[in-house]
């Protein structure tokens, strides 16, 4: 019996340009069998605030391109980073972490959570799994 | 017979700053018979674009510091990022993907692209390279 | 007897919200017995230099809440990025590289920076380390 494949993202921004990154990333992961382990801390930990993902804009460097491409990917009809979060954890191959210290930091309940959350957890629980993850990434 | 050292590197960034670090690895790790697997993302993948990697500048961040910088790596006659990835490339040992979902968010066509890029590639290609790589990054 | 796991980091960053990632990340894996290494590189090299890092702000795009966070990280008694660095680097499982080419563009000398770290070096050595790591990140 083979393991499955195992990818492991700290998903530190909570820019629309990092976010669909992560995001297809992990959407393709789930569909061909890689488990994705998504470790959401700083400002992606505020993405995961109910109603907040999909007001995520472009960082300053880009801000002059937030309106076309919000424009452009309307027109594509591509999925909203929260649609492409949901899609992938129906998969059962996506696990979802929340990181306490950046909760403390913001302020933020879990009841202010999206319910796709799995866990609420510390650095050590990504490091557990990052150190058997065949991919580790920070977006 | 023992397998070539891998690394994979998703290239999201197009600033100065990020694209000289992914390429100084890059050039070094070919150096080093370890096989490179760029995959251009985002602004990375607009920077694939003839004559666009050469004019990237710093982000927002760090804009004041655009010119002193530019100014000091001609001084220090640098290799511009284009230059190091050509050199990296005549190694053998690297391989650059263009993000497919991004060219058509962008509106960019195959034959906009610098004759470098080996492979248009969606997400599965990168993930498929980096499950069995060694070191593994996102710039 | 079974080696160590081991944590490869490129610190490219030097804004606080990335330095406190990467440092929660690096104090907690050397209490797991897990080996961090850290090669600072760009912006995360300059944060090196003696009294810099604790100077570190946020990026452009998250500027207005520069002052809320560190008074909030005060009112916590959150360890400051060079307190956390200086604890994790007491545990002895914590090796600190100043990246030499970045050095040499910013004009920044060995007796500049502070005296923890361990080692000045080009990308080779990073990637040697990274080629046998658990965890490779990039902040």
């Amino acid at each position: 019996m083979t393991e499955k494949k195992k990818l492991a993202m700290i998903v530190h921004s909570g820019t629309i340009d990092k976010l669909l990154c992560a995001f297809i990333l992990t959407s393709t992961a789930v569909t061909m069998d890689i488990e994705a382990h998504l470790y959401f801390t700083f400002w992606g930990l505020t993405m995961l605030k109910k109603g907040e993902m999909d007001k995520a804009g472009l960082p300053a460097t880009y801000k002059e391109m937030e309106k076309p491409l919000s424009d452009k990917l309307k027109q594509m009809n591509y999925p909203t980073p929260y649609q492409m979060l949901k899609r992938a954890k129906e998969s059962g191959h996506l696990k979802i972490y929340a990181c306490t210290p950046t909760m403390e930091m913001f302020g933020i309940k879990k009841e202010d959570l999206i319910p796709e959350v799995d866990t609420l957890a510390g650095a050590a629980t990504f490091l557990d799994v990052a150190a058997d993850a065949d991919i580790t990434l920070m977006v």
